[in-house]
């Protein structure tokens, strides 16, 4: 069965529990991300630009547009601050091309909330499964996967929502072929982001023009001439999910830093250590950080968050890490942590991966204390969201905190979309 | 140089007055083409689902939306006959990507036909500049170059008619490279002609975007992990153009069937014989066109379109061969036609190009004449003109030909768009 065939049968199948859980999660966490977003002065006149017509569906900073603007808006928003989820089978950000298509279609269409997360559970599943099937080389070669990848999770899933036929359905992910796209060379710029914006609006659109007659290739994606073969796919196997979905092993940014401090963070999270009687810490990690993360003195917020020494300092002393605030240039001259970070030491260490931290604090007593993370090791639900929670009070606030969060396991979608409106 | 940079430097030339000519001739020729397309009943739910707002840019057919939907809707109605203009170095269409961004655009921004024009000459040009520079390969693996180098012209066009400056053109080419798209596995659908509008759309969006501020790659088009790369590009040598522009060696299409007839015909358009005096006819062509047109006893208009002798055979008894309703089933059961087809028999001769036809006619008399013709042959202006007005007679009928041909040659561009509205 072809990667079309398997994804056109998956996109009506029933969501486990489990699955939209975890979506909710990241629906919880991706508009925090998007409001927050919609904060950053840049993006304003590009957002003014989409304002063409009122519509049904909100975008983040309260405007509310037709469904194709407001998920290209939110899409790009929401991805603005690099904070959003990560799914590193896909080789991508899962929720920033997925949500928007099926929040503003669901606003659009008046769907349930429970509803609306099945489909983005089917979209972000479906973008990871299309992610390994176009493989690492389509990554490598320069093609952003969040957008490209993400582009049919989001066709699927608004083809779900929209109640498409099987003839439909392969008409939107044919579409969607002379559509997804997004280069590498955008990082560092304002339209890397928007590469995730606009996979989210041909999301929207192809499953809208398939449901308005538009035909398409018998199969784009995995047929002669189409997408996989144009865009260096490797055409890797893939299986429809079973019992353990591609969802649960979704990443979070629970630290508003380059991702190569996290492991660290995560692991002196459970230091439980008067810094007082700290006399020495080593910090171990992936040879690849080396040259992108580890300013031993930063002088800038900037720098901090890229700052192995900092950063372990500030955490230590219990500066948060979640706000986007929280590296700022006063932290970078707090004497305290500069003390602080004089006792530590930054080494490579071949043994470990990219996601592994490894940390020996040597107490004045003469104590040894070791404590290691991996990215990758599974937390449970409760675990996953109470750092969610509090990683969303850092950026919104408790009380607009607790709104969304009430909002996203709720059953109101509209309540979901009140949150959007803007923060100062 | 590299391509981007010679692509932001050309886009604020002076334009030569023979290429304004030659782009005159084609936005008459594109507009007739648009106009016939819109009265295609497939299109007319796709159209319906982009009406989300009235503005100021008219559509085929009549309406007027944002001049992104409009360039989305005139780029997909244009190309929906596959009768508009064609360039052999580019590899693709060039006017149904660009003139649909820059008509939009310009009726938005109240631009004067004049410059209009001469934006729509530096995108027509910069297409051919960049479908060249991507070359056949990218071509060959799948790529849908009417789009592909088609939205860099558009870009390049939207633009020169914003007045952008010289950051605001690169990033306006560098968000291009981030949704220039389409694959070939779409020909023989309704995605097809999609391709076009929304490589037009593409134009208008990338232009008005960077003016609203986004920023892109540096070199999106040429540079690291950029489109060139991705894409299967070539990067072979381009030249900015001086006294031959490219788009002098357009070619227009006049008859409504397949281009393999469209030598013949031409050859045919100069026998100037009595039907009733011949006796035998040889029609020459290149091998490739033998499985592709050369149906010997059609029984459909459609097959029509693919049948040597009984295209010749119409042609010289004085049907037309321009209008759409040219080849109906009608004429493929005419007796006449059927009469003199039998005298006509077809052989393959490597010695011609595929541009190429060599046809004798043996009168009863025993005279012998030869007709050749190669598509490649460089037509005047004014010959181009009359051939082209005479199509337009075939697909609009007199009076809305004159209308439109008047309009073409003007100064006003409201005279133009009053001729999109529809046909019966």
């Amino acid at each position: 069965m072809s990667i079309t065939e398997q994804l056109v049968k998956f996109s009506t199948v029933e969501v486990p529990e489990e699955a939209a859980a975890m979506m909710r999660l990241s629906l919880f966490d991706w508009a925090a991300c998007g409001i927050m977003g919609a904060a950053e002065p840049e993006f304003a006149s590009f957002c003014q630009a989409q304002i063409i017509e009122d519509g049904p569906a909100h975008v983040f900073g309260g405007e509310a547009l037709g469904a194709a603007q407001a998920a290209l808006v939110n899409g790009t928003l929401s991805h603005a601050l690099d904070y959003d989820d990560t799914h590193f089978a896909h080789i991508g950000h899962p929720s920033v091309a997925v949500l928007p298509a099926v929040m503003a279609l669901a606003e659009t269409l008046d769907t349930p909330l429970t509803e609306a997360i099945d489909a983005a559970t089917i979209g972000v599943e479906a973008s990871v499964m299309v992610g390994v099937w176009l493989g690492r080389e389509h990554y490598q070669v320069g093609f952003h996967q969040t957008a490209t990848a993400g582009a049919f999770g989001a066709t699927l899933a608004a083809a779900r929502l929209l109640g498409l036929d099987k003839v439909q359905r392969r008409h939107a992910l044919g579409l969607c072929a002379s559509m997804a796209s997004g280069v590498k060379a955008q990082f560092g710029t304002m339209a890397k982001p928007l590469n995730a914006g606009l996979a989210a609006r041909t999301g929207v659109e192809a499953a809208v023009w398939a449901q308005a007659g538009m035909t398409a290739a018998e199969d784009g994606l995995a047929g002669p001439l189409g997408f996989g073969e144009t865009h260096h796919g490797e055409a890797a196997e893939v299986k429809l999910p079973r019992k353990d979905w591609q969802i649960s092993t979704i990443s979070h940014k629970f630290h508003a830093c380059c991702h190569g401090l996290h492991a660290m963070l995560e692991a002196l999270g459970g230091a439980n250590v008067d810094p007082e009687r700290i006399g020495a810490i080593k910090i171990r990690t992936h040879p690849r950080w080396m040259s992108v993360c580890n300013i031993p003195a930063p002088k800038t917020g900037l720098e901090v968050k890229f700052s192995y020494a900092h950063a372990a300092a500030m955490t230590l002393l219990g500066h948060g890490t979640g706000a986007i605030a929280s590296f700022s240039d006063e932290i970078a001259r707090d004497k305290d942590i500069i003390a602080l970070r004089e006792k530590i030491e930054v080494v490579e260490d071949e043994s470990l991966s990219e996601t592994q931290s490894l940390i020996t604090l040597t107490l004045e007593s003469g104590e040894v204390r070791r404590l290691r993370h991996d990215l990758m090791t599974p937390i449970t639900l409760d675990a996953r969201s109470a750092k969610l929670r509090s990683k969303v009070n850092a950026l919104l606030g408790e009380g607009r905190a607790e709104a969304l969060w009430q909002a996203a396991i709720g059953t109101d979608l509209d309540a979901v979309t009140d949150c959007f409106a803007g923060v100062e």
